[in-house]
């Protein structure tokens, strides 16, 4: 089995070893909400060959609840479970798969639910890609971290302050799964004042990118995979 | 001016973008500490066409530094200045300038001093690319961050008791700019009873790839560029 990071969005922003191994995979798995199609798979259209056989892991929930509800937890337990299985079945047949992962596989990413499961009783690889955020502070020319700089990574489903102790370090910080949690995210920005030091972007690298400032924003709709870059330092000079 | 990753160190974890960038330059600027070849050219060299023109940066000192010492805060400014000077005379006479960095150009990349000085003036692009932590976690097969968790990335140029600090959260934490900081590194980890969890990586993803448990590892010597993943809780199952 392969885990295989597409990389945030822009199919140039595969890997060439990404690439090679979607041409050398037997069966391509790829997650998604039921009902929706997978932006893994959207990202790596192009590099799949016609014939290889795809392999849809279809979530039967969101996955914007908390990971330590229980009933949520049991359920999403279940899933990977039987998505394991399901990949268990080709690679005991000598299949090769390959497991699309949107960023990087290991970082955030569901593939490692699977790799727990099966990298005792099967061979695995996972080849690296880049990650959303790198994605986004290119988009936006952000030098997020340099010298002696601490960077920190937060989902913004952590309660407000939690989130207000974090950008209260003065330190670059990523946020990630906005989603629904932008209005909390705003309020702990403000109250830690750097909010002005903020950068909202949306579908980073991809063709429908929007990026601005999180001051200049004045909905509070946002996309589960929206970022929040909060810049450690000025840059101007 | 583009601003190109070209990943960990395994010369098949450039992008495609990062590929066609550098087929499309006219010149290709490196950084290198003076009398050494620089890591990024030596990972893309199969990529550059023979007849580009290079232009090597040369650090004129050890960037093992702290970044706020002030004669060493000067020589190196002086030098960003005269390196950004050098690439405004291939901007300016319309040639393509492709600037090329280890891992991702924003994160923790010398580029970024170039951006910064350049991108008022001059087009620029950046072209994203895996980071080294991201090859260390993916050929160590440990999932970073999963769910709620915080993910904290620490230069191991931070005091002991800084870095105890950051360990103390129980957080996934990646450690960069390891060298002489070793035996630092592990003091705090040893302090903060979380040295079990940590996984020394030289090298990632290159071809001489070492990797070990940090516990495992009995000498002090590390390159500047390793690092140790501590990991934010079990994955046993």
């Amino acid at each position: 089995m392969i885990g295989v990071g597409v990389g945030p969005g822009d199919p140039e922003l595969l890997t060439l070893k990404a690439v090679r191994a979607l041409d050398g995979a037997d069966v391509v798995a790829h997650f998604a909400k039921a009902g929706n199609a997978s932006n893994a798979r959207a990202t790596a259209a192009r590099f799949l060959r016609p014939s290889v056989t795809e392999l849809p892991l279809l979530y039967p929930v969101t996955t914007e609840h908390p990971a330590n509800g229980s009933e949520y937890g049991s359920m999403i337990q279940t899933f990977f479970d039987a998505a394991a299985q399901a990949i268990a079945v080709h690679l005991q047949a000598g299949r090769v798969v390959a497991v699309l992962s949107e960023g990087d596989p290991l970082f955030f990413g569901s593939y490692m639910h699977l790799h727990v499961r099966l990298t005792k009783q099967f061979p695995t690889e996972v080849i690296p890609g880049v990650t959303a955020m790198s994605g986004c502070w290119s988009a936006a020319g952000l030098p997020i971290a340099q010298g002696d700089d601490v960077l920190t990574v937060v989902p913004a489903t952590l309660a407000q302050p939690e989130l207000a102790r974090r950008f209260r370090q003065n330190e670059p910080t990523v946020v990630m799964k906005l989603g629904r949690n932008l209005p909390k995210v705003r309020q702990a920005l403000l109250e830690t004042d750097r909010l002005s030091n903020a950068i909202y972007v949306e579908r980073g690298t991809m063709h429908n990118e929007r990026l601005m400032p999180l001051a200049s924003k004045t909905d509070d709709s946002a996309p589960y995979f929206a970022i929040v870059l909060v810049a450690g330092r000025e840059w101007r000079r």
